[in-house]
């Protein structure tokens, strides 16, 4: 038995099969490479390439929007627009004609459109990225190299990465991933939100992940954060038999959430719509505490009809007679556009820009027709609606947004405490709404100034941050409801701590609900008090979440 | 004598002139456009249109690097390269060919390239703007219309605009602009930072200022953000006397900054480089707060030598032989990309990404070589050097930094206190470092979440938020030493509250240091603190400065 290696786990379970690494680099057809003088077929071969990188780009779309990744599909095909571009093809074309390789010719070809996109501005045109990554898909036919990205494997596999993005996961088949083990990332980043999600067993920030060689064997362990390299059976087992037991344990806990000492805390399911209303009833949420509308208005050329935004709010707000459905207005801009709703001109950092309410407020009827909608759709019912609006930052947005809400007929508005300005001044916000809702993803992001996108930020990206924790305090000691709807409260041991700083209800992806409840049942009140304490007394996030521990066990 | 308009004043002084808006928009040359049959000669027209905005923006360029700005510069070269690249001339080349008239083949032409640029990624190609200026410049001179951008004129002028961009003001000549009237913007915007730079007056977020026709006279006082349209000649030498009595008067305050009850708080000088010191010794700046090391290192290949940045340090130390000097180490990315630093891949929000210090940890050579060529450049001189980092979120930061500091020589490290969590957590990180030094500029955008780039976000990028005082305050309580040196420094009112609220020094563009010299002498201390405490009692921005001005008085 060799010693496991040791990273960060952020999604329990265990699982073992062979590794497989998302392909490296495509190497650079050398200058100078010349084809054998028969342009035309080689011509054909280029296009060739290059239409099955496109064609496979929008099959890959549209699995991902069949998967409910609309978001997927949108950037997977305007990568097949830029790989069908005739102008792009025109110049592959030239080159083979002056006797250039096809793959050097693609190389050329679309070095013209990256120096055209590198050098249109000071900042280098972020989307440079997107264009080697199809020049690197056509290369990689052309010469017979793996292609970049995620494998095609016809058994299951251990996903070794770097770092996994959007549009490496936007595909994968759950059936075939049996644990991710990324080099980079830390508890919030993509990846580890993507595993907890899917249920699959994940470890992150291991080093030397990607010398793992393919098809090696190891057995992953998501509540440990350890990888065995060629595991014996006995240990593969033991491992399995483990997280058996903890899952069945953990199916035992039931019930509405509350600490050891019958402290309430309502557990609630962050969701994108009706569709994900099934998996939160099995997880035990007692309502949502995140509907994010997005999903209703992405990839349209208008807004959805009155109608259809009143059918699907019904749909959710029906679910949890007995509950509570917490709604997030719009929250368009930043990382999602949307197609009838262009941001105000040149934006260099979208996620310090015109996004959430700042873009509603020029499009009041927007706003509105989205307010009426929800109130339309709780009427007649005994849910408890509660709608709450992106990026509030001052005292005027949130008196105008309550105001608009009360006016539409939706009794208890709230906002989302995600700027640090909000959080710090949430005793005069207050006053103005019935509840908040803490998004500790974004405001970690703004308090530590480091990119949620950035995989070589993610130390910098850590909930755990004493400064965080600073930032919620006043946010949950403000006098009035105040939940949590960030990856924090899908760690059981920072679900704990913000208990203690005062947090009233926590709520997450449907499959970490289970593990925050058995967590929570096992601590008191005084004890998260104690364990938040602890927490604000440290200097850095590892010592934060070491202090926390110490107070509450190990397991959290 | 008609009702002045109002808006915000962000400069002081009083100056006449006929008002020259910024050409507007450049409109589409209708679709089916022909030209009359001689292809030869209009593609001759639309490619020699194309080369005069090129050599207009290379000129354009070589006047901003000639006054200092190198930024302007490279934006402008990068521009003019993409005016003459050769696929765009043989896009225009095609469409005349077909019998496309040359305005419009020059808009389709840009058109393919535009597309590219807009459908390259989810988020927009940022710099699509810079490419629709160039196609803009190019239509105009085929038309024969206003071409966009800052006017040429031959008298003095008061400029207009909806709001300025630095590549709009990079090539502004001081001599020939009265004042700066702007729709938007704030006190912290980009023109009012360079119309306290230039010394020009300036009055910001006035509306329906795009709205004053060119030639119309105006009288701009910027003490008081009023413009008065066809002021009588008895206006405007009542508005100078008064500018100059107060200028006359400003220039009678002379000494060491401190208040009225002679509580020292020295002022400094902001500067990019030994040539801003002469400005900054006849304002009477104590020595430097901020010298921004960033321009010795642009548009390099490789690093500056350290023979050559011992010497541009040493004339900047040499110059204050009674003072002090602090000098920022190497703030590259975000918006100051290095060609030999180039940011880890794309970065989608590159203020928030691998900048300042976080870059330096990856490349700890060029961090060493500058703090050595510091060390050496400092040895034997009187003045005393502080040296800080920018961008420092946590613990560990500060520490390797002081410890890199200690190492090369360098006595005295600081950090800059511009990320939230480095404001909030200020007690862990004043027991590493000897000083602090506050970015107002960069603590705001983060607080409050809002791009400073962004016109339309000016009102969220306010450094009067009482969130930012409540920032500033655990810094300035941190036990060590707290200068400022954001533009929030160079606003008197602002001024006096921060001294009150513990800051020990203040620094700020060189114009700036009379007017609060002269604000400061005219308040004890208690009433500094008296005006912090109300200002971080009110709720808003706006409450703030007016809760602070109630105490210190209308002019601050």
């Amino acid at each position: 038995m060799s010693e496991p290696l040791r990273g960060v786990g952020v999604s329990p379970g265990a699982g073992a099969g062979p590794v497989l690494t998302i392909a490296g680099a495509v190497p650079e057809p050398p200058a100078g490479s010349r084809h054998g003088g028969d342009a035309g077929a080689e011509r054909d071969a280029a296009l060739a390439a290059l239409e099955a990188v496109a064609a496979d780009l929008e099959d890959r779309g549209a699995r991902a929007a069949q998967a409910g990744n609309t978001d997927g599909r949108d950037v997977l095909n305007a990568q097949a627009l830029m790989a069908r571009d005739p102008g792009l093809a025109d110049g592959v074309g030239a080159k083979v004609e002056e006797g250039v390789a096809a793959a050097r010719a693609v190389f050329e070809a679309f070095g013209v459109y990256r120096e055209l996109l590198a050098g249109a501005g000071e900042y280098m045109a972020a989307r440079v990225t997107d264009l080697d990554d199809i020049r690197d898909r056509a290369i990689a036919r052309l010469l017979g190299l793996p292609v970049p990205g995620v494998p095609e494997s016809a058994e299951p596999f251990v996903l070794v990465a770097r770092d996994l993005a959007p549009a490496d996961t936007a595909v994968l088949d759950p059936a075939q991933v049996v644990a991710f083990v990324t080099e980079e990332g830390g508890p919030t980043s993509h990846t580890a939100i993507i595993a907890r999600t899917m249920g699959v067993p994940a470890v992150v920030a291991l080093p030397g992940a990607t010398a793992l060689t393919d098809g090696t064997r190891v057995l992953v362990d998501g509540a440990a954060g350890t990888v065995v390299v060629d595991p014996s059976d006995t240990e593969v087992e033991a491992a399995r038999a483990a997280s058996a037991a903890r899952a069945s344990a953990l199916a035992e806990s039931t019930g509405p959430g509350a600490t050891k000492d019958g402290h309430a805390v309502p557990l609630l399911a962050n969701i994108g719509g009706p569709q994900d209303v099934a998996a939160a009833l099995a997880a035990g949420a007692e309502g949502v505490g995140l509907y994010r509308t997005e999903f209703l208005f992405l990839d349209r050329s208008k807004p959805p009809s009155d109608a259809e935004q009143e059918e699907a709010y019904r749909k959710v707000l029906e679910a949890f007679p007995e509950g509570r459905v917490v709604v997030r207005t719009l929250d368009a801009g930043a990382d999602k556009p949307l197609a009838f709703l262009p941001p105000p001109g040149d934006e260099p950092n979208p996620a310090l820009g015109e996004r959430g309410l700042r873009m509603m407020r020029r499009h009041p009827d927007v706003l509105t027709a989205q307010l009426s909608a929800l109130a339309r759709a709780a009427a007649g019912l005994t849910v408890k609606l509660q709608v709450m609006a992106p990026m509030v930052t001052g005292v005027e947005e949130a008196e105008s947004f309550a105001a608009a809400c009360r006016e539409a007929g939706v009794e208890r508005p709230g906002i989302m405490i995600e700027v640090p300005a909000a959080a710090l001044r949430a005793r005069d916000l207050a006053p103005e709404v019935e509840f908040f809702s803490i998004g500790t993803n974004d405001l970690t992001q703004y308090a530590c100034a480091a990119d949620r996108q950035i995989g070589g930020l993610a130390h910098l990206q850590d909930p755990w941050h004493p400064a965080v924790l600073d930032l919620v305090a006043p946010a949950a000691g403000a006098g009035v409801p105040c939940g949590v709807c960030g990856e924090a409260a899908a760690d059981p041991a920072l679900a704990c701590v913000l208990v203690g700083l005062g947090v009233t209800s926590l709520s997450m992806s449907a499959p970490s609900l289970p593990l925050v409840r058995a967590t929570l049942a096992q601590h008191t009140l005084d004890e998260c008090r104690e364990a938040a304490r602890a927490a604000r007394a440290a200097r850095t996030p590892a010592e934060a979440r070491a202090a926390a521990l110490a107070v509450l066990g190990q397991e959290g």
